[in-house]
């Protein structure tokens, strides 16, 4: 089976101009979380949608998803990082419906609700030929490092830079084992499932994204958002 | 002294929904270039603007910036590169005023209409410090690097990456005898000022940017550059 894991775990510190988190505020009519699970309801290779939410937020996520059409969606509690609320979703999967080898996991972060149709395809068609993908756009910018965060380190190419997004694509199976072997102060360190694999060994195809899958953190970018959702 | 060198020397081909290079596209009423020569005209630590521009677009830069008040503004012809454009600039200047040890430039990109007063006045402010300024912002996506296009090769820890904007600043001097010693092909490769300097030795200090200061380069950012132009 296919099953979409929506992360909204988070509780949005960074988005000033309002005391609920990002993923529960308004865009078009309807909040970030269903604009996010009906994009993924329209897709028909997805078979189940989980979606991870802080615990303090558990009852009034229920309550945006009463409707009929939401029989499929599943809601349970995050943990206290990334990547424990993504197995949280993930061990729920395993408890309810058992592993199988072939169970792919299209995980996506509720914070970025101009997700399309065809990124979720790609993401899933992805997995026919690599154990895990990443959705990314080349990036824009320069990407500059700098390891004091007062001095350039390094000007990478910028021809070899992207810009991370999500989804992130893999085997439940993959993730599992991996999780339940790896150091729990590591895995509490990892901003993100990609990295996980990569660091381990797995290689990781790229899935081309779009300029609109932006991510909502701060107060422009939920700006930004609201102008998006006019027009589209 | 202290000089802007403004560079519009791009043909813009990565904008499809127009045949005018972006610098001239109209953003609330004045052309992309007026907008951001007016931003520089009002930070009075800026002695004199030189634009430097593709040559077929000379004679149209010309015709938008006649009014008095770009009495000290001049417009010199660009390079095949965007580093021999910069260096146009900076001969224009070296030809006309000469070259003392402490005059700085701020190049700008005219592609970043949003820049600010402030983030000029930090330009000029870091060079008290450091030979080299660039300015960026924390990278807000994960960055992924890859090295085939197709598979992800590594993910640098995100809070060690940065967005590179513009302005970029420096010396006048250390610029013009640097790129008077490097060799050609070299000098061609560089896709900004801030990497010739990394590259070559010298310690570049960071200076923050802003969300803002987007650059135009598609048509998703012309888009968003309209509708940022119509709330400020």
């Amino acid at each position: 089976m296919n099953y979409a894991v929506l992360l909204a775990g988070g509780t949005g510190t960074r988005l000033k101009s309002s005391k609920i988190p990002k993923q529960f505020l308004e865009l078009g009519g309807i909040s970030v979380l269903e604009s996010v699970v009906d994009k993924f309801l329209v897709c028909d290779k997805i078979d189940k949608i989980v979606i991870v939410v802080n615990e303090v937020w558990l009852d009034h996520a229920k309550s945006l998803l009463v409707s009929d059409k939401y029989n499929n969606v599943i809601i349970c509690a995050g943990g206290a990082t990334r990547q424990e609320s993504l197995y949280n979703g993930l061990k729920l999967i395993r408890d309810k419906y058992g592993i199988s080898s072939d169970d792919k996991i299209v995980s996506h972060d509720i914070a970025r609700p101009f997700i399309t149709l065809k990124i979720i395809e790609d993401n899933i068609k992805a997995l026919d030929n690599s154990r895990v993908a990443d959705t990314v756009i080349p990036a824009t910018d320069t990407i500059v490092k700098s390891e004091n965060n007062l001095f350039i380190t390094e000007i990478p190419k910028r021809s070899q830079m992207y810009q991370g997004q999500t989804p992130q694509s893999f085997y439940l199976s993959d993730f599992i084992d991996l999780y339940e072997k790896l150091d729990k102060e590591y895995l509490d360190s990892l901003t993100d499932a990609a990295r996980m694999f990569v660091e381990n060994g797995y290689q990781v195809a790229l899935v081309k994204g779009s300029e609109f899958n932006i991510k909502i953190t701060t107060d422009y970018d939920f700006m930004i958002a609201k102008y998006l959702v006019g027009i589209k």
